[in-house]
């Protein structure tokens, strides 16, 4: 292909799979050596790949950060979509919810530190991809939310108002903020005790 | 007074006011030039008093920093203590004493950012202060909690517990980091939501 490919809708074959090829590269260089100091130009000599290829792909350097972004919350957001889409009690799928989104941010911490910064960056400059992200979230929880008024569980009556309350009640752990602050602490018992609060509050009718 | 003083226990009289008026220039220099550009040479200077007497008074920068945060964090306090003090309804105290905590940090960052941003530094360099003023703030809900149950408002068999999950659960309208990326924004609708769904766990007996 020789069109420039849109960061979003990406086109099966050749294209796609070199696609893939820059943001792993450019995935690697910036753990090694950190937002600030990876250019495409770096990219592009790690792949043995003339500069312009890489510009065919990613109009500028911000493109690709957001892409590479965008790629790893997609790998995060893999268990919390499997979660939302099973059957059974939305309670429990909820909790595993929040507790899963807590472990995943816990673990790039934990596992991989300086990859973890090095996105925590590309994450508070990438301001849309960001709020795309937040935006799943919130789709996330408000469909489990209808679920379980569906299933007589939890009275409700502004799901996605409801999911915005969730989603900022166990911000303490999820927060990259937060998670970076407490060094990858296993906070397990608290969230437990906050989300007691959460369902009882989702089943009272209150919101 | 002779003796260097304590930064915690301090004597009435001459060595108290002394050490008012360092706390105030100190403050005023914070403001001013930040925290990094601010000495204890800077402080004397202001003062028209030699370095010798401030260190009389503060064995070191990081004392005098700690204890500018906690005067800081002491006027916070004030309107929360006195929430916990009084008599009536301990739901809509313990929604006030959240509200207002919220719009103490939120008016900090709206009428004064750059003394705002010196102490969100002072805050994350004086570990053992911040632990104080949250052990305050636990401190504080738990007893609210306490009299909601004598009162016969919730149902919770651990208040200290209690207390933590609801700070948890609201830290993201009152922590220094959120209401400084938030830009002084208004969440109290946020909060409210939030409230409703600790409020119901409070009265459901679930912590």
């Amino acid at each position: 292909m020789k069109k420039p490919a849109t960061p979003t809708v990406e086109p099966e074959g050749k294209g796609s799979e070199t696609r893939e090829r820059i943001l792993t590269a450019a995935e690697d260089l910036l753990r090694r050596h950190g937002l600030a100091k990876t250019t495409v130009v770096d990219v592009a000599r790690a792949l043995e790949m003339s500069h312009a290829n890489v510009y065919r792909h990613f109009a500028s350097k911000t493109e690709l950060q957001d892409a590479v972004a965008q790629r790893w919350l997609h790998r995060i957001m893999e268990p919390l979509r499997a979660i939302v889409a099973e059957d059974g009690s939305a309670a429990e799928r909820l909790e595993r919810w929040v507790m899963t989104l807590a472990a995943q941010k816990r673990a790039k911490v934990l596992n991989d530190p300086e990859l973890f910064a090095a996105y925590h960056a590309v994450a508070q400059a990438a301001r849309a991809v960001v709020e795309a992200h937040i935006d799943e979230l919130l789709d996330n929880v408000a469909a489990i939310i209808r679920d379980g008024v569906e299933r007589g569980e939890f009275k409700v009556a502004d799901p996605r108002a409801a999911a915005t309350a969730v989603l900022n009640a166990t911000s303490r752990f999820h927060h990259p903020y937060h998670v970076k602050e407490s060094g990858g602490r296993d906070t397990s018992d608290e969230i437990r005790d906050v989300f007691k609060l959460v369902l009882a509050g989702l089943r009272s009718g209150t919101l």
